[in-house]
């Protein structure tokens, strides 16, 4: 049974409340599949929804957020998280057990725990959710069809979910093509704390401390490959990654000490020219690095063969 | 004069002590060219000299890197840099004014100061170079001999070095498609601590501690792009960037404790819940990584004119 709702997934109405890169991929890949009828969005900037009106990504512009979620029949939170619970709020006269509220936010604790306290039993209805996906760049111009491809989509439901309205959002995903990892709550915001939080927070740490050196200009001329793509993760969100470090701050400061304490480790090495203990070191790094390459590979692999298989069983279907 | 010798380049030998990637990539990039008329290879590992040889690398394989230095004109240090000084020691009762020794090392100063040292009244015939360019692969078998077009090659000549011999490898570098930088010794050092060391260290660090993790597992699931890009640079060769952290000490920690400076004020934003400055940091290192890829962009852009150039010329010239 099972089986067969997995499948399925159709959705009438789909409010995206905020229309950037994330959302507004979610709304076209779902368009492209004639998957959803009409998707309905709302936002601050009139410029970017006028722009996400005239790339197709929505089909209205709705007035607020109340009136997005009264005709809608799934909500999706597109916002940067710190946004969140403001427009929960917002929108709690108009929900019921018919609609289904998720979300995309990078942080799922804090979330869970507003949704919480806003949505009375209404909770059943919300299923919080991570696309792990996306590109240094932001807003609804960098919207794309295939962008959930053989990504991962972390689902992070608890007792007040209701299963209907879990399979439901795990079809949708699955239907635009993601792979979706379900996963516990505090679960999810360490390990995205420490896959995620982290270097976003090295990268902005090291690009702000390059841009204030005096040798900047000389810099800014030597720059090679590898600073450029140790560094790409710096061109995200500014307002997004500041609400991440206050919405998972105890992971993320936990993971940062225990990142300095590594990097204190290999000063101490340095200072003692202990150079066997620091090629021991960088060779783990390195094979440690490698297992993340092969399991990348072998993931892409593994879509292919799926793809080649789909692509076959369609042949056959004819 | 000059500007006829800057376009004429050609070695009748040349030898590569150390045969991977970096002198590898030079020797097919100047065979390719008809630029050199033999290359002598010389290195530890006999298996990979066969491969130079039959990927056509080099022509010959020496027996030692005094017969190599003894037949060749321009003599490549293209070993990690902590061999280099070892390497100089063996080959100085063959050297003399006719030849010129050069070298690829990350670091210049501990090089330049080793080789005064070693090669005596020579010392003028050692121009110490840095080509900035390189994946995160080792050995011949990364070596294209396209490598070095539109890449940076810092040169740090001194007091000591003769200008022919000078002229002689800027003229080699520009002639493989490279962008030669000239820089003082020092300069190089603390900058590239900042543009290349640095992050380096930096990625080892992440991904030394990540591995490490009680949730190694999931967090090998989870690592998405971002994680991916920002890691690059953690699969590159062990040995050599150990000798870097001991040749670039003071620049290395000097820069590593300035980053730890930088990270700690953050983490302290975020204890204190400082949004605004939070995000007001993560603003100023989006707008300089920016630039990053506007320089990166304009340098393209440019190199692609002069192509453009070169090559109607090229047609007028038929």
């Amino acid at each position: 049974m099972n089986s067969v709702k997995e499948k399925q997934f159709h959705v009438q109405t789909l409010a995206v409340i905020g229309v950037g890169m994330i959302g507004g991929s979610l709304s076209l890949a779902l368009k492209q599949r004639g998957l959803v009828s009409k998707v309905i969005g709302v936002g601050r900037s009139r410029a970017n929804l006028q722009k996400a009106l005239s790339m197709k990504v929505i089909d209205e512009i709705a007035i607020d957020v109340v009136e997005a979620a009264r005709n809608a029949d799934i909500i999706l939170l597109g916002t940067p998280v710190g946004a969140m619970a403001t427009l929960l709020a917002q929108m709690v006269p108009v929900l019921d057990q018919n609609k289904i509220i998720t979300d995309v936010g990078s942080v799922k604790q804090g979330i869970v725990d507003q949704a919480k306290q806003i949505m009375g039993h209404n909770i059943s209805r919300f299923v919080p959710a991570h696309p792990i996906a996306g590109k240094e760049h932001s807003g609804v111009g960098a919207a794309s069809a295939d962008l959930y491809e053989r990504h991962k989509v972390a689902i992070t439901p608890n007792a007040d979910t209701d299963p209907d309205a879990l399979q439901t959002i795990v079809n949708m995903w699955r239907s635009v093509g993601a792979d979706v990892v379900k996963m516990g709550v505090e679960e999810h915001d360490r390990v995205l704390a420490m896959t995620s939080h982290l270097p976003h927070v090295l990268a902005y740490a090291m690009v702000h401390y390059f841009a204030g050196s005096a040798d900047r200009e000389k810099c800014y001329q030597m720059a090679a490959g590898g600073f450029y793509d140790f560094t790409r993760i710096a061109s995200s969100d500014p307002a997004m990654w500041r609400d991440i470090c206050r919405m998972n701050k105890g992971q993320v400061l936990s993971h940062i000490q225990g990142f300095q304490e590594n990097l204190s480790d290999i000063v101490k090495l340095i200072e003692n020219g202990n150079d066997d203990a620091i090629e021991a070191l960088f060779s783990d790094a390195k094979k440690a690095r490698a297992i993340v390459t092969e399991k990348r590979k072998a993931r892409q692999e593994h879509d292919a063969t799926k793809d080649g298989r789909q692509r076959v069983q369609q042949l056959v279907n004819r």
